[in-house]
Order: C-alpha cells, then sequence, then structure tokens
C-alpha cells in the first residue's frame, strides 16, 4: 500500500512541504448537506447510520463528491466506545446523546472495562475498510475517538451538561475513582484507534472535547496524561507509513506547550488563539490544524474566503505543518455554497503564498 | 462618606495590601440559597425581583447575613440595558432570558440609542441607594454591567445561543452594523455604571461572559475596544475615594495583557487559567479576582477548603492585588454549607501566609 495520490494532508501533518495548504473540515459529513440528511432518513436514527457500514461509507464520502477536500474522516460518534462498554448509548430529540446507565457508583466504576473493538466496535472497522476500499488511494482516511476526560464527562453525566456538577463532586472528592474511569477509557481508545489503524485509517485525531472545562491543575492531572498514554501506545507506522495523531482539546490554548509535548505529531486549535501565536509557541514541535471560527461560514462566500486568507496568513508564507480547518465543528446552519468558496480560497491562497515565497530573495 | 469599615475589597482592587484576602462571589445571592428562592416566590418572578428596590436589597443583603464575605453586589441583571433600549426582555421556564424584539434589521440598529439611566433604569439606581444604607458602611458594594459585546449577543441572537450564528453572521458580513450596535450600547453601559456610581456603588465590574466565544481578532475589534471605552469614561472618584473597576472576560486568558491595557484596575479571571500565571503576566499592572473552578464547590467542605487554599498559594504569600472569588458565578446546586468552609479558609489561609511573610528573612 502506498501513500494516496493525494498526501497534502499526511505531508503537513508530519512537517513537510506541501505545495498547498491542505484543508479537511470537523464535521464535514454534516447536517448542512440535504445529501446527508437523506441518507440519514433512510438509516432511520443517528446511531443506525454509524453502525452501518456501508451508510457510514456513503456519507463519509459525500463532503468529498462536492468539495475537494484533502481528506476524509471517518463518519461516526465518540460515545461509541462508552457505548461498547455497556453504558447503553441512545439519542433524544433535540437533548443529544444520553446513557441508559451514568457511570457513578463505585461498584460499576469497578467493574469497567475496556472492550475488544474487533468484538464490540467490529462495524467501525468494516466502516473503516469499506471507506478506504471505497476512496481508492484518492486522499488519506482520518480515524478518531474521544479523548478519555471527555468521555468520562458524558459516561459520568449520563448527557451533555452545562455545569459538569458530577465528575465535578467526582474530580475533587473521589480522584481515585476518576482516574480508576479514565485509566480504562485510556486503554480503551488506544485498542480503538490502534484497530482503526489496523484497518486503515491513515492518520488519527483525539477530540478532547470538554478539557477546556477544566481549571489548568485538574487538566494536567485528569486529561493530559491520558491522551499522553493514549498517543504514546499509537502504532506509529503501518505499510512503511507514518501514522501522525493529532490532540485537539477545544479551549486548550493556554496549554499548547504541555500539550505538544504529548508527542502528538499535531495540535488541532480552536479559533479563539491567533495561528501565528500559536505556531510561534508550538510551530518547532507540532503541525497546527485549525482554525477558522466556524461562524465565518454564516457569512457570505466573498467574506469567507477573506477571512479564510487571514488565518493562513496569519500561519504565515511558509505553510509547512498546517493543515487548514475550522476551529470546531461545522455547524448544520452552513450554506454547503460557503465551503466551496472556502476550500477554493485555502487552496488559491496558499498556492500564491507559496509562489510569493520562492520568489523571495535569499536574504529576506 | 468613608471607606467601609470593611475595606478589603477596595484595597485588594488597587493593589494595596490587606490583612486577609477578601472574598466575594460571583452570583452569591442565588437560588442556591434557600431564602433567594423564597423571596423570588414572594416577587412573583425573577424580573419582579430585580425591579423591586426593596426586594432586591432584600436579596443582595442575604448572603452576607449568612457568610462573612467582603462586598455586596447589586443584585440585577445584565440584560436590564438592552431591555430599557426597548428590546422586550422576557424569561421563559428553562430557557432563560429572551427578547421579544430581537435586533436584526438595519432601521431598527439605526434607530438605536442610549437610555437615561435615570429615567429608564431608576428602580436599579433606587435598589443601589437602598443597598448602600441597609449595608450601612460596613462593606462596599460593587454595581455592575454586560459588556456590549455580549449584551449584542443576546440582542443579535434573541436568547442565549450556542452557536451565535446571527450575531457572527454580522460581524463578519456586516461589521458596520455590529459597530454601531456595540457603540450605543458602549453608550448606555458607560452612562449606567457611572448612575450607578452616583447613587453609591464603591467598585464596578463589567462581564463579558461571551467575549470568548470570538476569535482573537474579533476580540480586538469587537469587544475590546468597548470595554476600554466604558473603563476610560467611568467616573474615578467619589467622595474622595477611587471607584475601581473591573473586567471579566470569560474565556479570555490568552488575552490578559490586551485586558489589562483597557484600564481597568482589576481582571476578573475564570479557572481556566492558573492564578500565578496570570499574576507573572499582569500583575504589575493589574489586581486579579479569581479564580476557583465552580466545581469544587460539589465536593465536601474539607475539599472545597483545601482546593481554595492551593488557588491562594497559587497567586503567591503576597496576597497584594488579590480578590478571591470563583471563576464564573456560583451554580444553584450549590450546598450552601460550602460557601462557609470556602469563605473561612479563603481568610483563614490568607492571614497565616501574611504571617509566615512577615516571618521570613529579608534576603527569602
Amino acid at each position: 500500500m502506498t501513500r494516496p495520490s493525494n498526501d497534502c494532508l499526511l505531508r503537513a501533518l508530519l512537517r513537510e512541504p506541501t505545495e498547498q495548504t491542505p484543508i479537511w473540515l470537523m464535521r464535514q459529513a454534516g447536517r448542512y448537506l440535504p445529501e446527508y440528511c437523506e441518507t440519514r432518513r433512510r438509516a432511520g436514527s443517528f446511531l443506525q447510520l454509524c453502525r452501518n457500514p456501508a451508510l457510514a461509507c456513503e456519507v463519509t464520502l459525500q463532503p468529498l463528491t462536492r468539495y475537494d477536500l484533502d481528506a476524509a474522516i471517518l463518519f461516526s460518534d465518540i460515545l461509541t466506545v462508552p457505548d461498547a462498554m455497556g453504558l447503553g448509548l441512545y439519542f433524544t430529540d433535540g437533548e443529544g446523546p444520553r446513557f441508559e446507565r451514568p457511570l457513578r457508583e463505585e461498584w460499576a466504576i469497578r467493574d469497567l472495562s475496556a472492550p475488544d473493538p474487533w468484538d464490540h466496535l467490529r462495524y467501525v472497522m468494516d466502516a473503516v475498510s469499506e471507506i478506504r476500499r471505497a476512496l481508492n488511494n484518492s486522499v488519506p482516511l482520518i480515524g478518531f475517538a474521544g479523548s478519555p476526560y471527555t468521555l468520562a464527562c458524558y459516561m459520568v453525566e449520563g448527557a451533555s451538561s452545562s455545569d459538569y456538577r458530577h465528575i465535578k463532586r467526582m474530580l475533587y472528592e473521589r480522584p481515585d475513582l476518576l482516574h480508576r474511569i479514565l485509566s480504562v477509557t485510556a486503554d480503551a481508545v488506544s485498542r480503538y484507534l490502534n484497530a482503526q489503524i489496523d484497518s486503515g485509517a491513515q492518520a488519527v485525531m483525539i477530540f478532547d472535547s470538554w478539557g477546556g472545562s477544566l481549571s489548568a491543575a485538574a487538566y494536567r492531572e485528569f486529561s493530559l496524561p491520558y491522551l499522553q498514554r493514549i498517543v504514546a501506545s499509537l502504532i506509529r507506522e503501518r505499510d512503511g507509513e507514518r501514522v501522525p495523531s493529532i490532540v485537539f482539546t477545544k479551549g486548550g490554548g493556554l496549554w499548547l506547550e504541555s500539550i505538544a509535548a504529548t508527542g502528538c505529531d499535531a495540535i488541532g486549535l480552536d479559533w479563539t488563539i491567533d495561528i501565528g501565536e500559536a505556531r510561534r509557541r508550538v510551530g518547532h514541535l507540532v503541525a497546527l490544524q485549525g482554525n477558522l471560527d466556524p461562524g465565518v461560514l454564516f457569512a457570505s462566500p466573498n467574506r469567507v474566503a477573506a477571512e479564510a486568507r487571514k488565518v493562513l496568513d496569519s500561519y504565515g508564507l511558509d505553510n509547512t505543518g498546517h493543515v487548514f480547518n475550522l476551529g470546531h465543528g461545522i455547524s448544520q446552519f452552513t450554506p454547503p455554497e460557503n465551503v466551496t468558496a472556502l476550500v477554493g480560497a485555502v487552496h488559491e491562497h496558499s498556492r500564491i503564498s507559496g509562489k510569493k515565497r520562492h520568489e523571495m530573495p535569499l536574504a529576506g
């Protein structure tokens, strides 16, 4: 197996030069696309869509049919892992994901174990294989999982939360119990991501969506070490190719140096940090992925293009080590034509910057 | 009029030495207190409570009766200002505040004007005067307002929002319209805070609760300059006493240097930044208020005390310029006895630290 014909993403993640800045979008296969909504209707529900490899493959490819994106990302949900751990995932209309059995009792926490992904999450591995076949080595496929702390938030709260009061109580009162959950979950995520790599994922991303709700000290104790443990456990090479890893802590702009020290290849950035500043802080250690405000996509195509150029310019004339993305998942209210404008602007402007760089006198 | 008999808060905000670290809590008069719930029931609704100076005074004083707090904060709501601008504030059960007439049409934005606080917000001024009389110079009274960007979020969205799609569209597509809203709102907030100071508020705080949802560049353009304009317009002295100002941008940890440059006396910190790090960055310019994770208050009294001591220790043995607070408003699910433990621990530990400091050899 060789690198995909468009390997810009992989090169950028490994901080190798690329002709143009690669772009993909978090949640690029999603509700802003009418064809996604249509497939989801056919599937019956979001969960049935996740669990059906043929349909998961179909929606994964939809944004690549429409847009000149540089990567596919597995269509799935971070909560499949706690579901496989027996918590009973279900979705309620308008209220998002819930667990039938939130994890709050000591005995249940002691009983927790990391599931074998080939057994309980086989449908994900089947989707990965099917997507790889369908992609036919055109662009790389990114696999992903939630971070242990983020998964634990859902597992302990039983649902999304605005105050995280159950997990925060556990964190401060019974840190031993939370560490037990995080440790088992880190093992589960490691196995899960490695199974995705074995099935064909060419890069992996860990979504620490709620790490930013922690104090600096709690982040260092309850999220960071588990991110580090997972990164260290990942398969580094497959079929002679490096499999880069991306760590994304939303709201983690203050902690970039610590995140870079986990050993990940790239850091995902939300839109609250200037990407140029992030590069000055950690760009010598890791690639950076991001970081357009997803709210920009509510404006007109011209404004979208202009704001995308600002992110590219802030990163710098030398685009090495930059993967363009939003700072958060794309909103369901995004007009699809704005993504066309975005992808075009990123590719065009980064090629122009590349030419300018080559024309600069060496002394410059 | 002289300084209150307990003037620790004012001295800390002005970076003058204090024997112990002063503490107050954002939303200290709130739903976690049964006596507050009782008064609110009598008032009929949250808005009627805000609009009744006698009842607003009653709830403002409730936490001071229970706890040894170093300041009172006016009981009110940041949305009274846009309400006075004619947007029609109302509250729905469980969904929070809403406006009858969200601000989206160009003509409505052109028509917007800053209300005279002595006319449309007289009930707030009456509450301030009544609270000052009731406090009888025991502790200082803090007045407050929302930041222009935060108020604009509610004014344009018409309600709380998770994606801010109307205001973000305006920000990127019609920045001229958003600047018009922000400019009028900044004038309204300036007049409102100065009227509070004229009525007896001894310090003022600006809550930029949603500034952290902006990109770094958008924060610099759409929130920061208006904070600066307000701070510059505030009455600096009243009855021979400085009236310190506090600016709190939730999620603004990356921007502390810019916030300090607004000319405010103190910066409010959320709990995601280490307060010692914040002090190293801007402690020579401003006082710091914060920053315990409000989630700590879900644990036991002993843990609450231990975590409070960590914040004090992180700030440093010399407590000058530190006002203890949570990093966000206190949760309605907080057990009231935990606040007793918190206030006691902050006072006791900071007094002990002060003694240690004095016992240290000068060379240390």
